[in-house]
């Protein structure tokens, strides 16, 4: 019999996450009871947002308990079925990553047709990354064609697919900010009108330069000193999607700022939170475009992909760092 | 021939303005050009906004200029005209307050009746500060019946409305932060659910109290801890209006707050800034409403009156202060 590896969390990280919070535990290869199924995990998603639910807070999502497995998004192969409606051999999507070996209730999982996509895609341009993008721009923040739109962290998953949307969708100026070189290069690749890396100098100024007649549409992935300068540089009605705010996920101090908050007033800006799951309105359409424009070839998705799941920790670190272009992924 | 007086602008305020940012000026009574007519005001309002066109800075509005009277709201008889179709004696809404006498276009005053209602009403409950709750409440937060509603500076001439509106429109809970006990006594009186003194602790804690169950709108005219406050006791899908905030007005520092922004993501908030003149189309039926509920009785507007307009630089001084219950007003 094979063994089963997963990652627990051993102790909740206080401010950067190190290898000591993470501990590798082997296990045996659940067996599945009735109405069950075993998924054999190829990838998994790992994602800024799980930092949150390794602190011990109140918030949308249960925190992740000690000494127990994390969980997320993850795609793989049915290998055990007491499912009448799931057979062995099945590819199914599911929310019990961090392990090699998943038992789920079949009702938990969702089949998907390995031919149509590459299994990892239905992690990213085809998945929840992909309908954060397209809800956020689209109905939180109501972008029209002709508009300019900012999103920072813009060579990440949910960034990317934000601004190539965007120029789809018909936006007048599509900006990006990033964190190295590199990522700015792809992100002209991409076909961002601009894009900076926000290294090189305060935000604002390097947002003014890049946006010269104004934001129309914000999409903060950062929060921090990336929303002060959009609200700084948005023209009168904006509207800003706010996705995440990784700039103080590991802050131990609580933020300052926006400071230029009160700006929302004379310029009547909308700032909106939101969650993906709220937006199961427009999933369909969503599927009907991303589809489209993967078949035209319009839509481009990267991936950064780790091999190994006893690499799970270091990748969480990786894009909590940047280190990743597009989806970070495990391949379990 | 009469004297005319005027306040101008002396110098800029840094911080919280002083009677050294003042000047009494005595000039003559004008004279109307064709088209013109000549208003000695009754009563002039006096507003929290105005500190901010004190500052030389880019606006929704203009600065005031340095050595010119400022201006504002006002109400007054028309005593010159060479206008044909405003005659001496009609009772006129302008915009050119801070002065005894004014001298403006026609086309520039809005004739009111003054049988309807008190002069000093249409600068406050018939007036911008009555459509401003009016629109803020239920256009800009979309107030629906049944939720509870927070308003700040709750006792001034906005949130005292905003508070009685929200009840009259079937809220199913209305609380009000003010700044002395005489102020919460006049909340309650004027049929507040629940109202605090924010000098009595964390506005957190004290709202947190005062509205048990959560916060579904939240009516800004405060800023800094009270919108940290608001933020964190806000159900999910809350909306808040903001309409001001006059914490930070006189702040020579950037603020520190809201520090718990990143809320607005997972309780799916919208902050939305506004300002009254982008909500005409609902004059009607703001005019219809409160010309009911006064009618009926069902919503009292308090007024501070100053006499004399060599007094106006410190009923604007008191009105940035708190020292007003409802509208703050100067009669010429």
């Amino acid at each position: 019999m094979t063994s089963n590896r997963e990652i627990h969390l051993a102790s909740r990280p206080i401010g950067w996450p190190t290898d000591d919070n993470f501990r590798l535990v082997e296990t045996e290869v659940p067996t599945p009871g009735p109405g069950q199924i075993v998924v054999r995990n190829q990838y998994m998603s790992v994602d800024p947002y799980m930092r949150g639910r390794m602190n011990d807070v109140k918030s949308y999502v249960a925190p992740f308990a000690l000494d127990a497995p994390l969980d997320g998004a993850a795609i793989g192969e049915v290998v055990a079925s007491e499912a009448a409606n799931i057979a062995v051999g099945t590819t199914v999507l599911h929310g019990l990553g961090w392990r090699e070996y998943a038992v789920l209730d079949a009702t938990a999982a969702r089949p998907v047709d390995p031919n149509v996509a590459p299994a990892s895609a239905y992690l990213s341009v085809l998945g929840m990354t992909g309908l954060t993008a397209y809800a956020g721009l689209l109905e939180v923040a109501a972008m029209k064609p002709g508009e300019t739109v900012f999103v920072s962290a813009a060579a990440g998953a949910v960034g990317s697919l934000v601004g190539q949307i965007a120029k789809l969708k018909g936006a007048g100026r599509v900006v990006g900010s990033a964190g190295s070189p590199a990522k700015v290069e792809r992100l002209r690749a991409l076909g961002f009108d601009a894009a900076f890396d926000y290294h090189d100098g305060p935000v604002r100024d390097s947002l003014r330069a890049a946006a010269p007649d104004g934001v129309d549409v914000y999409f903060d992935n950062v929060g921090g000193d990336h929303l002060e300068a959009a609200i700084s540089v948005m023209n009168l009605h904006g509207r800003a999607a706010i996705c995440g705010m990784i700039a103080q996920y590991n802050a131990t101090e609580p933020p300052a700022a926006p400071r230029n908050l009160a700006l929302v007033i004379g310029k009547r800006l909308t700032l909106r939170g939101f969650l993906v799951n709220d937006h199961n309105d427009v999933r369909s359409a969503f599927v009907s475009d991303v589809a489209g424009w993967l078949r035209e070839g319009t839509l481009s998705y990267d991936e950064t992909i780790v091999d190994g799941i006893e690499n799970a920790p270091s990748a969480f670190l990786g894009v909590l760092r940047g280190d990743n272009l597009g989806k970070m992924l495990v391949r379990v």
